[in-house]
């Protein structure tokens, strides 16, 4: 039985049904989120004099609200703050699926695509908890560190936020799915995972003498997995 | 001296310009064709009613074509067969840039946007030649050992291609660049390196016995940088 206190999950729309191999089609708040939650970068699609817009930049999620932010002199942004029409998608490759015949190989993945209204977050109060919620969302307790925003900084920094009108996720997991005559081919399948991992940190040149290494990161380890990782700081359980 | 018989490189336009940093922007064939070469995935944007769209896809460049492919049922593709504008979005995450005020914290990163129009492949033989290219980019020498596409498959496959009319890339490299008073803060910064690496294969279940391991995919190493591996691929340096 659903437990009545949680919110409802996302209802398809003509716009967000998928259509496509339909089965690989979710649409309930955990599926969404998760995809959401595992990633860095989403990439933002706009229309501007009736054309296509595509750019990479990195987002967060906080409740049904996606933001990201920018230069108060991009382009982008500039367009996005006149509140318009943004489809947001994340994906995350999760392996090389070999198949036996060309048709069906294909690609383990997670999808999300996400549309709304962008809308600027003017406030400067609510502006400045923002951006630091976003360095405490990748990087706990880093504010305690660091120099605060600067008036002048925060000028030059616009944040956009969206909230999730419509949404649907796509998810392929698992090996190839071959014609039955196929499996009689001298031909090896199966799937090739692909890994996004933390490498080698390299401290910065001019790092004071003293400052322990990777202080307050340890969440961030060499070899660790960063959807893994960026899942469990948005559960609050990487601090 | 520029080599009189290469290509010229890309020229900007007031599209493609990169205004905000514009130092991170680069036009040259060499970059551009590299970035694009690198990545198994890029994010396809159009407009559908005026509002966008933005799909993950796997795609592949000839020369100064792009070319993407997918089911001749997917909606996406059924729009993009019209003829329609299309931006061609490609992203690789390189690195977190930590520094000692949020405002200069940034990301290592390489983007490229390509802007063109949609075309289908119509033609039968091109098509096939097409896909089976494609198969062959990724997995060199693997269409001698699967089963060769069927009419029904090809028929239910549609091919996209679009020329690069207007391009530009964006590239961010090295460590954080911090405000001369900041730099006396007790506060870790640097660079944490963030890797896309080929896991450890998992055999499908079906597999014919005496297929040996990975038979014709040694390029695809465990621990592999699937970056590198693609660049090389595309240079013909994989097989």
């Amino acid at each position: 039985m659903p437990d009545s206190t949680s919110p409802p999950d996302f209802v398809p729309t003509p716009r967000t049904r998928v259509r496509r191999l339909h089965e690989r089609g979710r649409y309930d708040r955990d599926t969404v989120f998760a995809i959401l939650d595992a990633a860095l970068m989403c990439h933002v699609g706009y229309v501007i004099d009736g054309l296509p817009y595509v750019t990479p930049t990195l987002f967060w999620r906080e409740g049904e609200h996606l933001y990201w932010h920018g230069s108060s002199a991009s382009r982008m942004l500039r367009k996005q703050s006149e509140g318009i029409p943004v489809c947001l998608t994340v994906s995350h490759v999760d392996g090389l699926v070999l198949a036996r015949s060309g048709f069906h190989h294909s690609l383990n993945y997670r999808a999300v695509m996400a549309f709304g209204t962008a809308a600027v977050v003017a406030d400067g109060a609510a502006k400045t908890a923002g951006l630091n919620r976003f360095v405490e969302r990748l990087y706990p307790g880093r504010n305690r560190q660091i120099r605060p925003i600067s008036p002048q900084e925060l000028k030059a920094t616009t944040l956009m936020s969206m909230v999730i009108d419509e949404v649907s996720a796509k998810v392929r997991t698992g090996g190839p799915v071959d014609d039955e005559d196929d499996y009689a081919l001298d031909c090896w399948a199966g799937v090739i995972p692909i890994e996004t991992r933390i490498g080698a940190a390299i401290p910065d040149e001019r790092l004071k003498p003293g400052v322990p290494a990777l202080d307050g990161l340890a969440h961030l380890p060499e070899g660790g997995v960063l959807p893994e990782i960026l899942h469990a700081l948005a559960r609050g359980e990487g601090e």
